[in-house]
Parts: C-alpha cells; sequence; structure tokens
C-alpha cells in the first residue's frame, strides 16, 4: 500500500477480526480448507504506527494442496480463467488453485481495506455491508437515509451478516442443499459508506464510482455493480429518481431521499453511499461437467476436485466493504486539510 | 488520444456518422438544441492516416445560451453536480450547462470511441449498442452466442436503435409522454463486442471489466453496469451459470452458453462480450421542485429552464459502444502482433 | 493541465511575458521566424480564476513554412529525430517542421509552467533560470545559499538572461560568430527553486529529482541534469560534501552550505534547489552535412534550409523554469494545508 | 516486477551473480556488514518460467544492528535524509538504518534489473557499466561506437570493475585512504546499452532518457546523468556535435559518431545508448560533524557510528545497470513483435 498517511495506528486486534470475516466459515456453507491468514507486516510500520513509506504483508498460505489442482493444466474448468489465462500467458500461467486468478486473493485486498478502514474510522467514515440476496432469497436494504454506525456495526459483528436473520436461516439453508447437490449459488451484497463529506472525488473518469468500480471488478465472480437505486432507473420517472436537497436542522444540505447513493457527478454528497455487488455462483462444482482439453484440442467430461465454497458471497462481504474503503480513502487523500 | 498506433486511416464520414448518432434527435424525444459536433483535429493526423503522436480534436459549442444557466450559481439542481461541485471545487466550478459535468463532453468521449471503432473493425472486431429498455418499456436482447456483425449494423444503423421496432414505436410514445409532462424517463442500454480473440486483459484491477467499468461510469447518468447474465446470477446456480467449453467444428474452444459474457478472471474468452448500463432519468426536468440557495443555505423552490433531453438514453447508445472500444483497443495495444 | 486547484487567479499578462521570453529573439541569436504564441483558453477558466477542471489551451502556429521540410520526408536531418521517429512509427510520422519532436511543443509547456508558476509565487515560492554557459563562455551561478527573490527577478527580467551582462556580450558575438558560419553552439542553463518547505517529495522513483527529470529531458536537446555540486560530486571527499545542519536565528533547521541543491533523498530540505541542465547546439545547421536517404538506404548530401536558431539556450532558460514549476507544483499539491 | 512476459527463464545462478555485484566487497572499500541478498521469489514464477503474473521477490535483512542507528531518531546526519525524511513523514519515518531511504532498496532494484537483463540479452540487448571516476580518478570510457558484447562481459565481470585494471589499483587505494581519515569519496558509473533497435522510446515525457532519468535519480546519492557527450555539448558546434548518418555495409542507418548516445528525441537511433551518472561521496562518515537535534532545535556534535562504505561507486555500478534494463524493456516491451 502506497500513500499511506503517516502516524496512522493500526490497531492489529481488529485488522486480524477483519480478515476473519474473509476466511471459510466453519460451517457447511464453506471450504473445509482451514486457511489462516496471518499478515506479516514486512515494512512502513513501527511503533504501532505507520511509517508514511509502502506498507507491505505477506500473507502464506499454509495450506495448500496443490495436486488437487493437477488436471487444471489440461482441463479447463466452466466459470472459471483456466482457458483465458492459458491464453493470455501462452501456457505459462500458474494453474495451481488459479494462481493470480485465485479468490486467496482477496486475503490482501482485506488487508489493504481493513487499514483503509481504520484510518477513515478516526475520522467518522464507516463502511458496513452484508448480504442482500442469495439464490433468490432477499435480507432487508439498508435504509439509504438514515443508516447509521450502529446498523453498520451490528451487521457486520454477525457471523451470518444479514440483517433479518430469519433470511439468513434460510440462506443457510439453501446454501447447505446446493451443497449437497454438489451445486453452489450466487447473491448480492450491500455497501454503505456514511459521513463521507461532500465534494470528494472527480468528474469523468477518476470519479468515486469508476474507482470504486475498478476496484469491485477485481474481485473474482463479480457480475454486475450498481449505485443508489441502481438498474431501477430504468423504470423511473426524473421525478421520483430525483433527490430534492434541504437544509437540515443542523444547517447542513442533505437530500430527502437517496436514490442517488450519495454520489453526484463522481463526486459525494455527503449522503450515504451505496451501492450493490452481484457475485455468481462459485464457478468450483463437483457435478460432472462437459468441457475441453486445452492441450490438446478435444471435448472431455471433468469433476471438480478440491475443497470449494458452495457459495461465496458471505466470505466476499468483506471484500467490497475493502473495496470502497481504499477507493474512499484515496480520494480522501486529496481532500484539503485530511 | 495518446497511444493510437501509427498508420491508421481514419474514415471522416464514418466517424462524423458515429458522433451524429449521439447528437439530439429532430424529434420531440431530444433536447431541441442544435449542436453541431463537428470535431477538428489539431494534431496526430496527416493525409489520412494517423501519425502515433497524440491525436488532438476539438469540438466547439456553436449553440450556448449560458444565460440559460443562469440560477445555477445559486440553487443546486436535484440530480446535478451543482451541489457536488461547488464543495469539491470551493465554489470556483463553472456552472454554466454543468462545465466538466455537462453531458456535452460525451461528444469527445464518441469521438474517442469511433476512432478506436475502425482501428478495431479493421481487425474483424466489431461492437453495437441498442437500447434495451426504457422506462419498463424492453427490447429484445442480442443473442450473446450468436450475435453477429449483421446483427450490429442493423440496429446501430436504426435512427431509434432497438431491435424490436414495435418496442420502439412504444418507447417513443413514453419518452413524448414524459416530455408532455414536464418529466423524464430513464433506461437501459445492451453492448456486444465481437471477435475479440482470447487471451486480452489481465486478472484482478486492470481487467476488460475494471478497463470497462472505469470508463461506463464516466458517461453521466450512469448508476448500473452489469457484464453476462449481471444480477440475475444472483438466483442461479452454479450449474446454469457455468458455460461449458467446447471445440467447435472449426477447432476453436468455444462455449455453449455465454452466461459470462465473455470475460473470465478479466481476460476475454473469444465469445462475445456482453454488458448493460443503467441511465437515470434525465436530472433536468421543467417541474417545479425543491432544492437549497447554496450561497445563502436556505430551501427554495426552482424551475429548470433551458432545453433538456426528455431521455438521454438514446443518445447514450454510442457513448456506451466508444467506452467499450477503448478499452477493448487499449487491451488489444499489449496483444502480441497487433 | 489536470489537478489544478480552484480558484487560482491567472495573470493572463505575466502569463504572456513568461512566454514571450521563450520566444525567437528579435536579433541574430534567434530564428527569424516570428511565432507570435497567444495561447486561447479552452476550458478549467471561468471569471479570472482556475474551476478546478482540467485547464486547457491551444497555442496556434500562425507562421508556418511546411514546404521548408519537404526533404526531411526522405533525408534524416543529422541530430534530428526524423530517423528514428520514422522508426518508431513506421513511417508514418509527421515529418512537418519535426512534429511531435518540434521545438515548439515547449510553448505549451511554458504555457503550463507559467500558470503553475503563478501558484507558487502565490505562496512564496519563486522559481528563475539563467544561461550559464554557451560554447565555454561562463556566467556567475547564482548563490547556492544566499539566492533571494530579488536576484531572481533581476536575471528573469533580462532580455539575454545572464547575471553578469559582460559576459552575456561575448556569449551574444559567439552565437553571432557561430550563425555566420552557418553553425550552432550549445550550452547549459542554471535553474534555482526558493522558498519549497521542507518535506516536499519521496524517496526511491517519485522524489523531486525524478520528476524534475523525467520533464527537463522532456525539452528537446537537453543531454545533461545535475542537482546542487552535480558532477563535481566525483571530485569530492564527504566532509567536502556533506552539508552540516544548523539552526539558524529564525529558529529554522537550515544547511551552511548547498552542495545537495536542497533535495536530500528526493524530499526538499528547505534550502534553494538548485540544478544545471545541459543543452546540445541547435541540430538544424545550413552547413552541408552527409545522411541517408531513409527511403532508398542510400547516402546522400544535405543542407538544411529553413529559419533556425544558432543558439537555442537563451529560449530554453523558461523551459526549465517551466518543469521545475510543474514538478514542484505537483509535489505541493499533495502537502497538508496546501 | 507486474508486466514480465510470460515463460521467460530465469537463470539463478546469473541473477545471484548480478546481484552479487551489488553485495559489499570483501576488502577496505566496502562496509564489513555480510549482507547475503538472497532473493526468495513468493509469486509469478513457476518451472524456471515467468507466469506473465506479477513476479515477487523478498529479501531479507540477515544482518541489523538497529542500535547502531539510535541516535537519529534525534540528529539529523549530513548529507542523509533524516531532516527531510522527518519532515516529510511528520516524525513517524523508519529511522533505522535509513528505512525506506537506505541504500539496501538497491537490492531489490538488482533483482528486477538482473531479470530484465536475461530477458533483453535472450533478444541480444547487453547492458554494462563500470567505474569511469572516483574522487578525480579517471578509467577510460567505453567506446561509444564500437563497444561490444565482449567489451561489456570483460568489464562486468571484474572484481573492481574497471577497463584501465591501473586506475583501478589507484582508485582502491584513494578509497582506502579516505577510509583511513576517516572521509569518504565520490564518482561516476558509465554505462552503455548495445543492440537496441531504432525506434524504441517517444518524444516528450515518455522517452527512453525520461524513464532512465526517473529510475537512476531513485539510487540513492546521484546526482547528476547525461547521456552522450552530456555537459561537454555546451562547448562544442553543432557541426562537432552532429552525427552523420550513414548506410554500412549491412545496410543499416547508423552514425559515424555517437555523441547522442543512442537516443534521439527520446527514441533509440540503434547506435550503442550511453550514459554517465554521479554519485556523491557516501555521507556517513566517523568524522564529527556539526548538526541539530531535530526534536529539541539545538546545535549538536555528532559522530556517526555504525559500518559504512567509504565509496559506494563500485556496488552502485549494477544499479545503474538494472535502471538502464528496466527502461529498455519497458519500452521494447510496447515494440510489435518483441
Amino acid at each position: 500500500m502506497d500513500n499511506v498517511p503517516p502516524g496512522e495506528h493500526i490497531d492489529m486486534d481488529k485488522l486480524l477480526a477483519f480478515m476473519a470475516r474473509r476466511a471459510p466459515k466453519k460451517d457447511k456453507t464453506s471450504t473445509p480448507r482451514r486457511e489462516k491468514d496471518i499478515p506479516q507486516i514486512l515494512s512502513g510500520f513501527l511503533n504501532g504506527k505507520t511509517t508514511g513509506t509502502p506498507l507491505t504483508a505477506m500473507i502464506q498460505n499454509t495450506d495448500t494442496r496443490s495436486k488437487d489442482y493437477s488436471q487444471m493444466a489440461r482441463l479447463a474448468r466452466p466459470g472459471h480463467a483456466d482457458y483465458t489465462g492459458a491464453e493470455r500467458y501462452r501456457g505459462f500461467n500458474d494453474e495451481r488453485g488459479g494462481g493470480h486468478f485465485s479468490g486467496r486473493l482477496t486475503a490482501p485486498l482485506c488487508f489493504a481495506g481493513a487499514v483503509a478502514g481504520q484510518i477513515l474510522e478516526r475520522r467518522g467514515i464507516y463502511t458496513g455491508s452484508h448480504i442482500l440476496e442469495i439464490h433468490g432469497i432477499k435480507d432487508n436494504a439498508f435504509d439509504s437515509v438514515t443508516v447509521n454506525r450502529g446498523d453498520i456495526l451490528t451487521v457486520r459483528e454477525k457471523y451470518f451478516p444479514v440483517i433479518d436473520d430469519e433470511k439468513g436461516v434460510k440462506m443457510v439453508a439453501d446454501i447447505e442443499k446446493a451443497a449437497a447437490c454438489h451445486d453452489s449459488v450466487g447473491g448480492v451484497v450491500e455497501c454503505v459508506c456514511i459521513n463521507v463529506p461532500a465534494g470528494i472525488g472527480s468528474p469523468m473518469f477518476d470519479g468515486l464510482e469508476n474507482t470504486i468500480a475498478k476496484l469491485i471488478f477485481g474481485i473474482p465472480a463479480v457480475k454486475g455493480l450498481e449505485f443508489g437505486v441502481g438498474f431501477n432507473v430504468a423504470k423511473m420517472l426524473g421525478s421520483q429518481d430525483n433527490d430534492e436537497f434541504y437544509v437540515n436542522e443542523m444547517g447542513r444540505v442533505v437530500t430527502r431521499t437517496n436514490n442517488h447513493g450519495g454520489i453526484l457527478g463522481g463526486i459525494s454528497s455527503g449522503m450515504p453511499i451505496t451501492l450493490r455487488v452481484a457475485f455468481k455462483p462459485t464457478a468450483s462444482i463437483s457435478k460432472e461437467q462437459n468441457t475441453v482439453d486445452m492441450k490438446n484440442l478435444t471435448n472431455e467430461k471433468m469433476v471438480i476436485k478440491g475443497r470449494h465454497d458452495p457459495c461465496i458471497v458471505p466470505r466476499a462481504v468483506p471484500c467490497v466493504e475493502a473495496c470502497v474503503n481504499i477507493a474512499v480513502l484515496n480520494h480522501m487523500l486529496q481532500y484539503p486539510n485530511f
């Protein structure tokens, strides 16, 4: 991480707690792998504080079983980047566990997001995410106008992060059912970021949405991203969608509704930043699938072995927060008097 | 435009035709402004060919009426960046017609996208977009597996770019109705890009989706972006979503379905790249709205004057293509033997 | 220019005066071309102040004689980029007046440098340059410890910017003599920048020296760059070179000598930033020279026609300042409370 | 290292040999520290070949004695970045051994340069450096026109890399004398890079010289950089400096002399790229020096302890090569058919 401000305390317990949210759950909704994601800080950190020079950490994978992946050098797993990676890197890509395409690369993303989050929270800015939907089962959404620190902390601390726990029970049951059928399910994560001051970001290609989008589509399995009311704008009239401004009792300019999701023209409005991210079902399923032998160019059948999550959405929740934290902090650093 | 390959012919008629698709329609679905978007090439072009050094063009606005915008220095138009821009630029932003926030900045975007498109088409790569939805009225989608050059050219050349013209008639009627009510409507644009070879892009943050996303969210009014089946993945099983590979009669590796939208792990698979972009209703409506006086921090009412599109979706169609062309060309330029 | 702070007044008279220093002198030391470098501001400027969005200006060349350059499509002028440009751009480069290789591209550089300079001077930071050497004739150097605003303004305002005018007279005579012999001469420009606060810049590859160097080598004809005592360090002992720190009567940490040139570890020390830039003799000389016909790969002789400066050093003086201004402003913008 | 081409073999013995050239000499010209710079490759490398995804290596410092640096938290070492770093990072910088300012950061630079060099050598491009001057004692220079692979390999393999070993003996004696006097000496490194095809690079700010310069000034202690004849251009006529082109017996366009140093307009000419880099005397000397206590703002005296090189020039030789290798490879990767 470059450009980390100097003198920022990093609370290692909080950092590990953030990363633990991404670790496999200890129930049937996750892979039986036991990844201990203990980041080892190599530079940029001294006496409990950032130095301002690059903050480097290493997370070693202590539980690999590369032979699980041995067939991949030949067979392209459907829904995975085995084929596209082989084309891109002319056959020299690392096929073990996906190599640079592995979901494990979200561990350093969460490290960075956790650090950024601590720096933001010190300035009153909180980011929170939860599972909004899994395989058609929907949780309640955050209230895009009133969502506050308490709402965020409450859902963030849950083992299975949903607002309505009854919906969570149904989701877990659905994931377990898919797992039992050697299948997997997709879903949606909702994220909010509150107390970002108005005036952060830029128009055109370097706005908050652009930066967040560039990062979010770096999380494996993301297929969609929307801000505010998102795709629902396609069904709306301008008079419904426009958020009227008013001066509130604190003398601050705010909007009565928040269809715009806290960003107008690439720049924060001061209202909660809201977004939703769609994740596809885990591509690694243990059902037999048709595919190709990339070396011999023949049609083959394959059954994917190894240990895989039947649904990656629960583990993706902190990853979405991480992207938002990194994006917001990057823009905040250009803010006068940060 | 930097990094344009040298020796590329630019067909000025085709370029102007591309840009004309973004110009206001000459009917009630568009603003009555008559913008003649004639780009004047200033550098990087000689004897009908690119020189390889920066290609610069200027598009002058010949039909401005700045006084239409005079009240904006005080009143923040709902749904616009007047308030966020004033906060960002400490009150010094150019409030005339949105300044750097103006929809007019999609004119240079279309110039760049048209140039990139010509370079790509010379290599067999075609990009096409159409209106998929306006205010809940839906057009047919492209077939994500079989879509071909003919399909693309057919819809691109239409005055009102929909696949099913009957749906187009309904959309036009709906837009006109909204206009008559001093209101506006939103919609969705679908875009495909065919014949991109497999192996273009990169994993993580510099993939095709990331680059496209960063550009797409630079088009004003975009609130959502999805690739392949997009948000529908949230309702799917892995066994439904995964696209099985096979070797086709040409000996090429392809997929039977294209839920992945032509990109896996940030890298092209050789299948059509497919995406959809949600546009909010035009924020400028001539109904009376509540807002604030930014200088005096008082609550006010305003009626937006000036000439505005009741729906910007038809004009956004080439803008989406432009972003995809620019993103794909950028990644293609790193391809060996481009 | 992107990232220009909003609300900065631009004094157009001062800006034109800066650019005029780069214009051809009206005597025999310069080309007889009469370039009127009047920048036309296209965006980012309103009511005399920057808006914070990109500041764009265009400088049209009103006195071109492209036929002067007609032979260059075939013959590679020694010391010019005709051959390297043809190889780089596969024969499609713009050979008229050097195209993107033209010395005229220092006009926009000076525009940008003049704007940056005004923003810096408003914060007490002054940059000044003078001719230190031409064809072996040396001017006095700035005192690297005591140089002040008065010293800078005095030499900047001179028609022929040297500290010791008698040396200037000798230089002019030497340039005129070279011109009379159809030849040209090289030289060195010295530049200082004062009152940059300590703590601006970064270690490694993004330091002040790196940024300045990247820009300086973008000025055509530059062959060398040194900071502080520069190449003389090769002859020194550490005990001679090290600048001892002390706390001065104002309570500020300063150094007694300034061999380091105001930058340590890529970061400003608060002492004057000092550098020297070597410019080669104008490559365009009207003596007959041997060269090649690039199309036919034959050996040929050529006499360069057209109007050329016998020495570009006087006109390069503001270009060096421009680079330093741009580099320092870029780093200053990351400074808390800029 | 990002953008490393896939499928490139890395010869680890050659890589370690390159890095060993940067390690401390086992005689009195170097620090008595015994740094074993064994890079441990963490990603991007499989079965002896690069994968195309980021190549990451870690070099652990196995011989630190942080207490040697304990006084630096208070006292600013003359010629070092202690003071500027403290200002830049508001007192939170890592003062142990210079932290991010440490000369040890040239170890990863050499790792990257060695990898780039192997990729270039596979394509016939060789880079070589030697000590050109130490404390006024000068070695012979490479012949800038005829220098070949043999010349480069011969000097590269020497323990003390000079062309004329008798000069080397004098240099060593001078360094030992400085060391005995608790002092240090500076010098100059000359570097050439041969067989770069014509047409690599770009005009303006992204040329070969700009990229090399940006990297070179990232090596600690660099105070000057010149290409070709460098600062000597200030004493030359255009008719002396211009390198005439001719078609050689192989049918290739070359120049008879190489005053331009292989780069014209930021683009390679096909002639050897030649440059010289000035290094200041090691700032850490064990003589008593005056300085300040940064915390108490008082004037103090200090004697620097710890183990330091009396001259860093011998160890800087591969660092200069590394920068050139990285810069040339970066530009080469944009070359069609690399």
